[in-house]
C-alpha cells in the first residue's frame, strides 16, 4: 500500500475555502483516491473538544501563548488519531487549515514568531508536515467583507481586525518564500472552476 | 504594597495534600496574610475548562505530548488571570500542584524529559516560578494505598501504576537536587500537626 498524502488548504477569511475543499475532494475521489476531509482546530474527538475552547467565548478569553499551546495540543491529537491512520491505509487527507495557519495567525500576526510556534509543533507532532499547503489568497479587505457577508458574526479568531488579517496574509507569504516546494500561494480570484483548476495544477506532481 | 508569594504544594497520590493545604492557609491567614488557595490543572475559568479535558475520559485519551501542551496552556491562563493579580495586591497564593507536577509527571515519569516540559512553561508563562515548592513525600506504595482508600476510583492520572508513581517521586527528588533553594522535600509521615510544622519551617524565611 502506497502511503497517502496530506494537503492542507489555508487562507484568510472569506476566500472560498469551503467550496474549494469540496471541489478538490470530489476530483480526487473521481480518480479513485480515498479522501479524508478534516479540519483544524479539530479533526479528532479530543481536538474537537479543544476547538470549542478556542473558538468560543470572549476575544480575550485566552492570551496568545495559551492559544498557541491549545492549537498545538489539538494538532498533536489530530495527527495521531486521524491523519496518520488515514495515511497508513493509503488515503489522502485534505485538511481545512493545518500547521501553517498556526504559523501565520499565532506566529506572525499574533507576534509570537513563526519559529517559536513551529517549536511547539515539533514538540507536539514531531514536526509532521503536510505534503503540500495551498494558500488561497485575496486582498484581505475583500476576504473579510466576503466572510462578514456569509457569517453575520465571526468566531473569536475570524472576527479580528483587518490589520490582523493583513498580517496573517503577510505570514503566509513569508512561509511560501521560506518553503516554496511545500507552501504554494493560489490566487483565489475568479470563478470557482478556475480556482479549482489552479489548486489541482499545484498538486499535479503528487498524483499517483 | 509588598508583592505576595507563591507556594506550590506538591506530592504523589494520598500524601495528605488537601489537609495540609487547609492547615497552611489557616496559619498564614492567622498572621494577617491574604491567602488565595488555588489548584492545577485549573485555578482560572479557562484553565478549569482544560482541567475537565485532562482528567476525564480514557487513560489513552491524550498522548503524552498533547497532555503536556494542555497543562502548559492551562498554566498560562492560571498565572495570568489568577496568580499575577493576587501577587500584585500583596496576597499569598497557595497552589495545589503547579509547574513541578508537570516536570515530575509528564517530564520525568512520562518520559518527555524535564527540560522539554520546562521549555513549554517558558513559552506559556515566561518561566514564572513559585517562591517555594513543597513536595510531600511518602513511599509511593503507601501513598497510592491511601489514595485508593480515599477515592474508590482515581482520575486519568491518579489512576496510573505504582511504577509510574515511583517515577514521579524520582522526578521530584531530581528537581529538589537541581533547585535546592526553591524545591524542598517534606516528610509526610507522622501526624498532621507534625507535617504542618515541617511545612511552616520550610517557608519561615519567606515570612514578612
Amino acid at each position: 500500500m502506497t502511503r497517502g498524502r496530506v494537503i492542507a488548504l489555508e487562507g484568510g477569511e472569506g476566500v472560498g475555502k469551503s467550496t474549494q475543499l469540496k471541489a478538490l475532494s470530489d476530483l480526487l475521489a473521481k480518480r479513485g483516491i480515498e479522501v479524508v476531509l478534516t479540519r483544524e482546530p479539530g479533526g479528532s474527538e479530543g481536538a474537537e473538544a479543544i476547538r470549542e475552547l478556542l473558538l468560543q467565548g470572549e476575544e480575550k478569553r485566552w492570551n496568545a501563548r495559551a492559544e498557541a499551546l491549545l492549537f498545538a495540543a489539538a494538532r498533536s491529537d489530530h495527527v495521531e488519531k486521524t491523519i496518520l491512520p488515514a495515511l497508513e491505509r493509503g488515503a489522502w487527507v485534505i485538511s481545512d487549515r493545518f500547521l501553517d495557519s498556526s504559523l501565520a495567525y499565532q506566529g506572525e500576526a499574533g507576534g509570537l514568531g513563526i519559529s517559536r510556534v513551529r517549536d511547539l509543533h515539533e514538540f507536539g507532532s514531531e514536526d509532521f508536515l503536510p505534503d503540500r499547503t495551498l494558500v488561497l489568497t485575496l486582498e484581505p479587505s475583500e476576504g473579510v467583507l466576503r466572510a462578514k457577508h456569509r457569517d453575520g458574526e465571526a468566531d473569536r479568531i475570524g472576527g479580528r481586525s483587518p490589520a490582523y488579517h493583513g498580517a496573517v496574509l503577510a505570514g503566509f507569504r513569508k512561509l511560501a518564500e521560506q518553503e516554496p516546494d511545500r507552501v504554494k500561494l493560489i490566487d483565489a480570484s475568479g470563478n470557482e472552476a478556475t480556482v479549482t483548476a489552479r489548486l489541482m495544477a499545484a498538486i499535479a506532481d503528487l498524483m499517483p
